[in-house]
């Protein structure tokens, strides 16, 4: 099993250290290189490094309130200009966001992955915080930074979810 | 840069070789690993190794021309029963896939991701072929197996996706 999937936890407390750009780049990086229908790359990213505007994301909403203590967060977004499907800007945001959880731990960071669509309240916050135009809808955010906690491995298959055609 | 996300491409031939059931678990455990919003593990698998279905999706749909070589494809669906909201099926189904991808290439294996929902033709297909109950709603299939074809990396990092709040 690959140790990024095996280890990736998700991290609510993280220590007070900066993450360099170039770690940073790695992680958009990683995220591009996720595929898309057709190669229609709908994603577009925030990268939110400003302490005011992660304090006061972590104070409007308390499922974000790890962003308090985040390095950084980035908002993952899908363009309607690009694609106008939602169900592509959810599907196609999702295997972007999972790049950037395992290459954040193969960078030695702790993630937290925080749904923003199709939550009304959240992605009214994202939106005004940020000034996203009207074409991206927000469909998560993700809050960076070297973990200040430990969590244990866990196995979560389960046979009754799959079928088997043979 | 994690090797599987830098060097994972879609592949659409495969060589006559079998894969053994434990290196098909280890894929699944691995798309079970991925995160779901407050745990909900939205998701259901469908393994398929059986020839005759494998070469008839071949045959109905030109987007799944590949399963014609496959080894084996699974169909990932999201559960309504759990989570009724698509956009969580949707994204939750994504990373999941992502991860599918991912270890399936450290197992040494080649996938094509073919997206089904929000297709109607494809989900019918789907879902008619695989008799899927209702609360199934199949977003992808994956065809896996040992890759006959080489593929070079690509970077696909795209400054302009890229907003930075400092």
């Amino acid at each position: 099993m690959l140790k990024a999937i095996l280890k990736r936890r998700s991290i609510r407390a993280f220590k007070d250290e900066k993450v360099q750009e170039e770690r940073i780049k790695e992680i958009l990086k990683a995220a591009m290189l996720a595929p898309t229908a057709r190669n229609t790359q709908t994603w577009k990213f925030t990268v939110i490094e400003n302490r005011d505007v992660l304090n006061s994301l972590a104070a409007a909403q308390k499922a974000m309130s790890m962003m308090k203590t985040a390095a950084f967060a980035i908002v993952v977004s899908g363009d309607r200009d690009i694609l106008n499907d939602e169900a592509y800007l959810y599907v196609h945001s999702g295997a972007a966001i999972e790049n950037m959880l395992l290459e954040a731990y193969e960078e030695g960071l702790g993630t937290c992955w925080c749904a923003v669509g199709p939550i009304k309240e959240r992605m009214d916050l994202i939106k005004e915080t940020l000034k996203l135009p009207d074409n991206l809808l927000p469909v998560g955010i993700v809050a960076f930074g070297v973990a200040d906690e430990v969590k244990e491995d866990v196995d979560r298959y389960d046979p009754d979810k799959v079928n088997w055609v043979k």
